[in-house]
């Protein structure tokens, strides 16, 4: 690899990185090369030369996002044996990410996707694929539990999207400094993992 | 009252009934004196008077809402008989609400709430409290509609937590043009109305 391209790769990573985090609190639309510039103690001129539009900074602090979440939450549990053990530990693994929070501003989904999901475009589709990926996660992992024996036979989709929406719900209620909602989205889980 | 500051209290209403629409899609950042005056055909001059500050303007955005989705949502049940019924009935004035839509982004609160739940302030502030009011409601349907034998006794709390959430999914699932969340929010729905 060609030595400028790599110092170019990793400040975009560095600056992709920071953005998340302004992301999580602002929204996508918090972004900007001279705030950026600032944080980071960069020309602003420097950061527009990575990143040409604002468009294209928002697409890539998604991509960041995606590669620090999947990180964080889903690869860890890849190699744990399937069944509702690795069904709770991946949501255990995403209250971890939510509460601790890994972002100052909590979850980087809960933040944008209601900020984009009325706004067609390259980011909202964008916004769109990982929410669909996380959902798919989800779904395959309770119906391994199904298969496993572990759990009672039930529709891993709908699984799925209750899990997801409670977990988001949480999310919020943390922001709003409210643990009930983590304590309650156990609950859900708990329901949703019923021995067979 | 007044006849000037009952013009002052109706161009306000007008004013916000307007940013309501607009920070549905864009949010409570993407309000501006400028852009309100364009797409109202008044002075931006006229509508800083009315509003001094962008957060009094946001403010005042957020106490609209709570008018408008009371009126659209809340009140038409109140006078319906308490019980089951009445829980379905405010869920599906609620799933109007969401896919109508009332407001051309969909719901205001899923629209606002994470935007500034992780910065502190009075918009915040009042967007907790009508999240508050919102699942106080809930809880207090669900409750009746036990106190009617029309349920299974339950944590109405934790029936309201889930209810928000799935409705909150819904509605972002909607605005990204898949209609399978209203359909999984009526089956939690079912499973939470389930009779004793």
């Amino acid at each position: 690899m060609d030595r400028r391209l790599l110092r170019g790769a990793r400040s975009r990573r560095a600056v992709t990185r920071r953005a998340v985090d302004i992301a999580s609190v602002d929204g996508l639309d918090g972004l900007s090369f001279g705030r950026l510039a600032q944080d980071l103690g960069l020309s602003k001129a420097g950061i527009q030369t990575l990143f040409r539009t604002k468009e294209d900074l928002q697409l890539a602090t998604v991509e960041t996002a995606r590669q620090v979440f999947i990180d964080a939450v889903v690869r860890p549990e890849l190699h744990a044996p399937e069944g509702a053990a690795r069904v709770r530990a991946l949501i255990e693994r995403w209250i971890d990410y939510a509460a601790g929070p890994l972002f100052p501003g909590g979850c980087f989904w809960g933040a944008t996707l209601p900020e984009f999901d009325s706004r067609p475009g390259p980011v909202r589709d964008a916004l769109r694929r990982q929410q669909a990926a996380w959902m798919e996660t989800l779904a395959t992992e309770f119906q391994r539990a199904v298969d496993a024996g572990d759990i009672a036979a039930a529709d891993p989709e709908f699984a799925a999207f209750q899990m997801s929406a409670v977990l988001t719900a949480a999310n919020v209620a943390l922001r709003l400094g409210d643990e009930r909602g983590v304590a309650m989205a156990r609950r859900v889980m708990e329901d949703l993992l019923a021995p067979s």
